[in-house]
C-alpha cells in the first residue's frame, strides 16, 4: 500500500519567478510527515487552461490526492475554484451561508474605512462563495475558503498566502474525504538533527562511513541540508528501524559531539531563549543593525528577557550611545576584538542587563582593506559576572550573506556562553 | 507566432523542499527577456518515470523548447540525458572528443590528490561523455556537459548547480537549434506599478471598470499580487498595444493617486534611499525590534545616512536611552502617539539627527487590551525642522506579520514626509 500526491502551484508571479514559492516545500514536508509520496510538483500561470493540462496531468499519472494552492482572490485572474469544478465534473453553485461568513469577515475589516463602498466590494468577493457541487468547504483564514472536492484524485484546493494556507492544511487533514484519499499512506517517524561548524564534506565523510558500520542503515532516509552555516539532518524511516536511527545518532555524537547542537530539532533561537529564562539581554549592533535584536524578540514572551538594543552604524553612535572610548576607535578601528568588547560592556551598563551580544563588522560590498577584507566581524558576549567571549570570523558571501551568518553566529556564540556560564 | 517554453527541474532534495529551487526562477526570468512565454514549470525527484512523464507532459501540450535542470553527475542516480535520449527516441553514443574533455578537467581537479585512482574515477564519469545521437553538445563549466537535442519539443538538458547552468545557458542561447525552437517568440514590454493602501479588492474593481474603459485591454496581460501590505501589479504587452497600457496607467492614477507609489518598479526602499541622500536618519524601535534598521541599511552605502537606533523594548530603555520621560508612559501607557513622539525626538538627539523613526506598538499574542488590542502601533516621523507626522493603526495578522507590516508602514510614511519635506 502507499498514497501518492501531486502539488500544483498557480500564480504567473510564482511562475515567472517574481514570488518564491513557499507554499510546495511546505506541503511536501507535511506530506512526508504523514506518509504520503510526493510525485510532482507543478507550477503554472493564472490561466485555466494551464491549470487544467496540469490537474490532467496529475490523474493521468494515478496521483491519490492533488493540493492546489493560490488563485482564490477576488480578481479576475483568480479562477482556480472555477477551474477545479470544471475538471472534476461538478457545477460551482453558490454556498450562502459562505457568503454570509466572508460578509462578516469583509465588515470587520473595512470597519474604521470611510468611502469603501461596501456593497460593490461583497460583489467582488461574492465569487469566493462559489464552490464546486458537493465539495467540503475549509473556513477562510483571510477572505478565501478552500475546498476538499472527494474524486480521484481527491483535489485540496487551498489559498496562495502561507498565513492562510497554513493553518488551512491543518483543517483538511481532519478532513474525511482528505483521509480517505490518503488512506493507504505509510506511517514512518522523521528525526531531526541540527549541527553548526562542520562543513558539509566532513558530514558526507562521516555517513560513508556510517553506511558500513551502522546494522540497517539502508532503512534510514537521510537528506541533508547546508543553510545559513548551520546542517539540518532529516531521517525518516519505519518504525521498526529505530535502532538503526539510533546507532547512527551514537555515531554522529561520537564523531561530532562539538557540532551537533540539536537532536530534538530545536533551533538555536529555541534554546537561547530557554537559557534567558531569567537574564535580561541587550544588544549592541554595526553591521547586523538590528538583526539580532529583531530575531530575539521573534518569539512571544521575549519581552520577559529582553531589554533592548543599540544599532551603533556610526562611530559617534558607539562613542555617544555606548560610551565606547573615541580613541579606542581611534587606535584600533571600529572593527576590531577590543571594541566589540566595550560595545558589549557599554550594553551591560546602559540597559542594566547581564548578557550582551555585541557585533561590528564589514558587510561589504565596499569598506574592506588587505587586513580586513569584506566579511571580517567581531563578535563580543559580556555577561554580568565579568566572563566575556570574544571572537573574530571572516565571513563568506554578499552583504546579505554576511549579515545574516552574523546573526546565526551570534546566537551560537550566545547559547555557548550561557550554558557555560550555567554549568 | 509566438514560442512556448516549458521547465523541467529534476531532484529529490529539491522536490521534497530540503533544497531551494534556484533555476526555475531563473530560466523564467530569461525566457522572459527572450520573449519565450513559459507555460509550466513542473519539478520531480530522481526517478527516470517521472522525469519521461512530465516530458511527454510538455510535448502533450505543445511546448516548443523544453528546458531540463539537474541529475548530469556521475552517480547512478543522475538519469536525466538517457532519459531525454528515451524520450527523443535517440541512441546514446560515446562522444569521444568529450570524454577527452572530461577526462581534462578531472586530471586538473585532482591534480594535487594522493590515493584517487584516476581510472576508476574516469570510469564512473564516462558515462557523462554518453549523449543521444545528433543532439549538440554544450561544453561543461564543472564536469557535467549540456545538450540540445533538436526536435519538437527541442530539449535543452542543463545541470542542476546554478553556477553551472547560468553559463551554459548563455552557451545554449547561441546554437542553432535553440535558436530554431524560439524561432516564433515575440518581444514583449513589462511594466510593474505598486500601490500601498489600497485593498486588493478596490483594485480588482477598477480593473472591470478599465475592461470597459481602455480600449486594448485585452491586449494587456496584467497579474497583481499583494505582498507586505504592498499591491504590485504587474503588465506584459506587445509594443503595439503601449496606448492600452498608458490609458490603464491614467485610469489607476485618476482612482488611487494616493495609493499609487511606484510607475517604475522601483521599491519604497529605494525611493526611501534616495530622499535619504544628504539627511542622517535614526530609528526608535519598541515592537519592530530593529526590523527597520535593518531594512533601511540593506543596501550598500546606508551609512551615509543611517546614524544608528535604539531598540527600546523595555520602559526603562526608553526612558534611558531615548530620554522619554517616565511620566509621559504612567500618563498614556508605552503604545501611544505621545510616546512614539517622545521616541522619535530622543532618537532626533541622542544621534544629532534630521530625521527620526519610532514605533511602538503591541505584537502580540500577548499584551492587548480592549482599548488597545493586539495589532496597535503607534508611528512618528520627527524632522530636525520641527515637523512631525504621528499615526497610530491597528494592523491584522499575526506577531511576525504586525511587525513586518510596521516595518512597511515606517518606510512608507518616511515617504510621505520625506517627499513634503523636499517640495
Amino acid at each position: 500500500m502507499s498514497a501518492r500526491a501531486g502539488i500544483v502551484v498557480t500564480g504567473t508571479e510564482v511562475l515567472t519567478g517574481r514570488v518564491q514559492d513557499r507554499n510546495g516545500p511546505w506541503i511536501a514536508d507535511r506530506l512526508l510527515e504523514l506518509g504520503v509520496e510526493l510525485a510532482h510538483i507543478t507550477i503554472c500561470g493564472d490561466r485555466p487552461a494551464d491549470i487544467e493540462a496540469q490537474l490532467r496531468f496529475m490523474a493521468a499519472e494515478g496521483v491519490d490526492l492533488v493540493v492546489t494552492s493560490g488563485g482564490l482572490g477576488p480578481t479576475a485572474d483568480d479562477m482556480t475554484v472555477a477551474t477545479v469544478a470544471r475538471f472534476c465534473g461538478r457545477e460551482l453553485v453558490l454556498d450562502e451561508a459562505l457568503e454570509e461568513t466572508i460578509a462578516g469577515i469583509l465588515r470587520r475589516l473595512m470597519g474604521g474605512r470611510h468611502g469603501v463602498d461596501f456593497e460593490a466590494v461583497m460583489a467582488a468577493n461574492r465569487k469566493q462563495a462559489m464552490v464546486p457541487e458537493g465539495a467540503h468547504v475549509l473556513s477562510p483564514v483571510g477572505t478565501a475558503p478552500g475546498v476538499v472536492v472527494p474524486g480521484s484524485p481527491t483535489v485540496l484546493v487551498l489559498p496562495g498566502p502561507p498565513r492562510e494556507l497554513q493553518p488551512m492544511w491543518r483543517t483538511a487533514v481532519d478532513d474525511d474525504a482528505f483521509s480517505a484519499a490518503i488512506a493507504g499512506r505509510t506511517v514512518y517517524r522523521q528525526e531531526t538533527i541540527r549541527m553548526f561548524g562542520l562543513p558539509e564534506s566532513g558530514l558526507a565523510e562521516t555517513l560513508r562511513e556510517a553506511e558500513q558500520s551502522v546494522r540497517g542503515f539502508d532503512r534510514l532516509e537521510i537528506t541533508t541540508c547546508l543553510r545559513r552555516g548551520e546542517l539540518e539532518i532529516v531521517t525518516r524511516y519505519e518504525p521498526d528501524a529505530a535502532d538503526s536511527y539510533a546507532a547512527l545518532l551514537d555515531v554522529l555524537r561520537d564523531k561530532h559531539g562539538r557540532e551537533l547542537f540539536s537532536i530534538d530539532g530545536a533551533l538555536v533561537d529555541d534554546q537561547v531563549a530557554a537559557l534567558l529564562a531569567g537574564r535580561t539581554i541587550a544588544t549592541a549592533e554595526s553591521c547586523t543593525a538590528g538583526l539580532v535584536a529583531a530575531r530575539l524578540t521573534d518569539r512571544p514572551g521575549s519581552s520577559d528577557y529582553v531589554a533592548g538594543g543599540v544599532v551603533s552604524y556610526s562611530n559617534d553612535a558607539k562613542v555617544n550611545l555606548l560610551g565606547v572610548d573615541a580613541a579606542l576607535i581611534e587606535a584600533h578601528g571600529a572593527v576590531s576584538e577590543p571594541v566589540a568588547e566595550a560595545m558589549a560592556a557599554g550594553a551591560l551598563r546602559r540597559f542594566d542587563a547581564d548578557t550582551a551580544v555585541a557585533i561590528t563588522g564589514i558587510a561589504g560590498p565596499g569598506g574592506g582593506s588587505e587586513e580586513k577584507p569584506v566579511g571580517t566581524v567581531c563578535f563580543c558576549i559580556a555577561l554580568g559576572d565579568g566572563r566575556i567571549h570574544t571572537r573574530t570570523l571572516v565571513l563568506p558571501g554578499n552583504r546579505s550573506d554576511i549579515r545574516e551568518r552574523s546573526t546565526t553566529v551570534a546566537l551560537h556564540m550566545l547559547r555557548h556562553a550561557l550554558t557555560e556560564a550555567a554549568s
